[in-house]
C-alpha cells in the first residue's frame, strides 16, 4: 500500500505523519514543489517585522528529520504536474511518474500572480518574506501600499509600520478582516489610525495605479486547485475542492485537505472556504487517518480566528449579524466594553460582542478584542457555538475567576446578559 | 411586596440588584452585619501582598450608591439574629423587627473562630486583612505559618513571601487546593519550593503547636448557616443550605444564595459546597430574579477555579481522576507539557491535563497551569464539560490560532489527542 501526499506544509505533513502513526508499514511519499517543507507561513509577517529573527525559525522540520523520525519519504523541489486517477499515477515536472494507492491533495492556496512591477510583492511564501525584508533593508523605502485588509494585509501593515514606513491599506469592500461587522470595523479602524496606518475602505486599486515605494498585494487569495481540477476532482461552489466529512474527494481513495479544500460551517451546514493553518492541520490529520484505513470524520468549523492589529488582539468566531441575516437567521447582537481583570489589578480594556438567533436563542457568533485574554474568550464562545448552546445556558457558565486573571463577571458573561436583554 | 436580603456582599447584593431590575416598585432591604458592603474578599491576599494599595479599592459600592442608583435600602451594622418564618419576620441585634414577603439568605462562609492567641489571624474579612498588614508593618515578623493549603492559604503564603517572611504551609491531607491530583500537586509543590515556601503535606497542626511569629489559619471554612438552621431552613448533606434550582429553600419564598448555599455539580448531579465569588454572584442573580417573581434556574457548576501560586496560574475544572473514580466513573487522564504560543514567539511553558470517562468518552475534568492563557484554556474545558462533550469532538474544536497568541495546535487539543491515545 502506497500513500502519496502532494504538498509539504501544514495539511500535507499532518496527513503523512498521521498515516504513519496508524500504519507502520505503508509506503508514504510527500511531494513538495518548493525547496523547504513545514514552513510556518502564519509567521511570515513577524519575520518581516523583526520579531522572528531568522527565517529558519519558521521552518519546523527538515525532510531528513521526517525520514529519520517517521520513516517518511519527503521530496523537495518535486512539483506534481498531473494526476491520472485511472492509472493512479502522479507525474512530476521532472517527468518521473509515481504510483499511488491512496492520494492526499494538499496544494494549499495561492496569491495573485507576480507581475512585472518590481515594487509589487506578495507575502505568501518564505521567499516572499525574505525578499520583502531585503528590499526594506537595501532600498530603504519610505512609503508602502498594502492591497487588501484581510489578515495578511493587516499584519503586513503592522510589520511595515515597525520599520517606520508610511503605510496605506486599500480595501475594496466596506469592511476589514473579511467580517461585515460595524462595531468590529470601528475598533479595528481606530486601532490602525492610532498607529498611523491609513485605511481606505471601498477603494479598489491595482498595483499599477499606486505610486508607493513598495506595494504588497495581499488580495485575491484563492484555493490552489489547478492540479486537482485538471484530473477531474470535483470543485465546490466556493472554488475549493469538495470533500466528504472523511476528507475524501469524488475519487475513491483520493483525499484533499488544507487550504485547497472546502470545509463545512457547523452553524449553517454549508460548504465554506476558510484557509487557516489550524484547520489545515486538523483536515490533514483526518485525511491521513482515513488514507491509512481509519474511519475518522472532520465535522467542520465555526470560523474562529485571531489576528494582532498593531498590538491589539482581534478575534472572531461564527457569523456576524450581517452574515447571519443573509443565511436566514434572525440575528440579535450586543457588544460590551469592559476590563479583562479585577478593577484593582492591572486590567486592560476588552470588548466582547455576541450574536444570537432570536428564534432558537442559540449563540451563532461573536468577536472579542483586547489584550491577553482574547484568545481564551473567543475560544469559549467558539466551544459554545459548536455545542449549539443557548444564550440562557451560556450566561451561567462556570468560568474561572481570580482577581489577577478575570473580573468576577467575565466579560463574555456580561455580553451574554446584555444579549439576553435585547433578545 | 417587600424583599429582605440578609448579607451585603456578592450573593446578597446581586440578588437585591437583580430584583430591583425586574421590579421597580418592590421594597428591598439589605441587612449587612459588618460596617461595609460589597467588599471584594478575593482581593484580600493582594492587599496584604501590596498589589492592591488601599483597602478601600476592594470596596466597590457604598450603601449610599445603592440607595441613589438602585433605590435599595442597604443597612450596615445591621445583624440579623433570628428569622421567624411563620411571622415572616427578621429580628436584628438591635431588637428591631423587619417584616418580609420574600427573603434571600446570603450569610456567606465563616473561618475558624478567633482564639486568644494574638499571633493567630484569619484572612476572611477586610478587618482580617487590615490587621495582618498592620502586624507585618509594625512588628516585622520573621516567620509565618499558614494552616491549610487551599486557595486562601496558598495566596496568603505568596503575600507573606513578598514581605520577605519565611513561610511554612501545613496541610492535613496529601494534596493542595482541594484537588486530589498527583500531577497538579507536583506542579504546585515545585512552584512553592521555587519561591522557598515550605509545604508540609499530611501534617495536622493546631495554632498552639506552632512557634512562628505569625500564624494564618486558612483552614476550616464552613458555610455560615446558623441563622438559617435555627429557623428551620433545611441544611443539606454538605452542611450548606439545601436549595432548588430556583435557589429556593424548603420554605416557600425564602431563597438562599452564595457561600451559605449548596449547588449542583453538573457532572455528578450531586449537591456540593463550593464557595466561590463567581458562583455566589450567579446564585444571587437567580435568587433575586425569582424573589421578584421571575422563573429562572441556576443549573449548577462544574467546579471551575483559578489561583495564582507564586506567579504561576493554576486552574482546574470538573473532577480529578481520583474524585471521578470515587463517583463511579471509569476515568482516564492525560497530561501534556507544551508552550503557550508559537515556538518562535516569546512563549511560556504550560501544562494541560484532561480527564475522560472511558464508558461515555465524555470529558469530565482537567487542569491547566502556566501563564496568561490559563484562564481561557480552563474555560474552554469547562464549557466542553458543561455541554457533555466527547473527547473525539473536543479534539477537533475550532480554536483561534495566530503566532502571538497560541501554537497551531492549542495545548488543550494536544492534551485531547493524548487522552484519546490512552482511552
Amino acid at each position: 500500500m502506497k500513500l502519496v501526499v502532494i504538498g509539504g506544509v501544514a495539511a500535507g505533513l499532518s496527513a503523512a505523519a498521521r498515516a504513519r502513526k496508524l500504519d507502520r508499514s505503508m509506503e508514504i511519499v510527500v511531494l513538495e514543489k518548493g525547496p523547504t517543507i513545514s514552513q510556518g507561513l502564519c509567521g511570515l509577517p513577524y519575520f518581516v517585522e523583526g520579531q522572528v529573527q531568522r527565517i529558519e525559525q519558521l521552518i519546523r522540520y527538515t525532510p531528513e528529520q521526517f525520514a529519520r523520525e517517521r520513516n517518511l519519504d519527503v521530496r523537495v523541489n518535486a512539483e506534481a504536474v498531473t494526476i491520472s486517477h485511472p492509472r493512479r499515477e502522479v507525474t512530476l515536472r521532472s517527468g518521473e511518474k509515481i504510483h499511488y494507492d491512496k492520494l492526499v491533495i494538499a496544494t494549499g492556496a495561492r496569491g495573485p500572480m507576480p507581475g512585472s512591477d518590481k515594487r509589487v510583492r506578495g507575502l505568501h511564501t518564505i521567499q516572499d518574506a525574505a525578499l520583502l525584508k531585503q528590499l526594506i533593508q537595501n532600498t530603504a523605502p519610505k512609503t508602502a501600499a498594502v492591497i487588501g485588509a484581510g489578515y495578511i494585509g493587516i499584519e503586513a501593515a503592522e510589520a511595515l509600520r515597525a520599520h517606520g514606513l508610511r503605510v496605506t491599506v486599500y480595501q475594496a469592500t466596506d469592511h476589514v478582516l473579511g467580517r461585515a461587522d460595524q462595531e468590529l470595523n470601528a475598533i479595528v479602524t481606530t486601532q490602525l489610525r492610532r498607529f498611523r496606518v491609513d485605511l481606505r475602505l471601498n477603494t479598489r486599486v491595482t498595483p499599477e495605479s499606486l505610486q508607493d515605494d513598495m506595494i504588497i498585494d495581499a488580495s485575491g487569495m484563492k484555493p490552489n486547485v489547478i492540479l486537482a481540477q485538471e484530473c477531474g476532482v470535483e470543485i465546490g461552489r466556493t472554488g475549493a475542492i469538495r470533500v466528504t466529512d472523511r476528507m475524501e474527494t469524488n475519487f475513491n481513495g483520493v483525499f484533499a485537505a488544507g487550504d485547497c479544500a472546502e470545509s463545512t460551517n457547523l452553524i449553517t451546514g454549508r460548504q465554506v472556504w476558510v484557509p487557516l493553518g489550524t484547520t489545515a492541520n486538523k483536515m490533514g490529520r483526518v485525511a491521513g487517518a482515513n488514507a491509512a484505513g481509519a474511519r475518522e470524520r472532520f465535522q467542520g468549523i465555526v470560523g474562529t480566528s485571531i489576528v494582532r492589529v498593531c498590538g491589539l488582539a482581534v478575534a472572531m468566531t461564527g457569523l456576524s449579524e450581517t452574515d447571519a441575516r443573509a443565511e436566514g437567521f434572525e440575528p440579535v447582537s450586543a457588544v460590551i466594553h469592559s476590563r479583562d481583570k479585577a478593577g484593582y489589578f492591572r486590567s486592560r480594556p476588552t470588548s466582547v460582542s455576541l450574536v444570537g438567533d432570536r428564534r432558537t436563542r442559540r449563540i451563532i457568533g461573536g468577536f472579542v478584542t483586547g489584550d491577553d485574554g482574547v484568545a481564551g474568550r473567543i475560544n469559549v464562545i467558539a466551544t459554545a457555538i459548536t455545542n449549539r448552546m443557548k444564550i440562557d445556558e451560556f450566561e451561567l457558565l462556570d468560568l474561572a475567576y481570580a482577581p489577577p486573571f478575570a473580573p468576577v463577571w467575565d466579560p463574555v458573561l456580561v455580553a451574554a446578559q446584555q444579549l439576553i436583554k435585547v433578545m
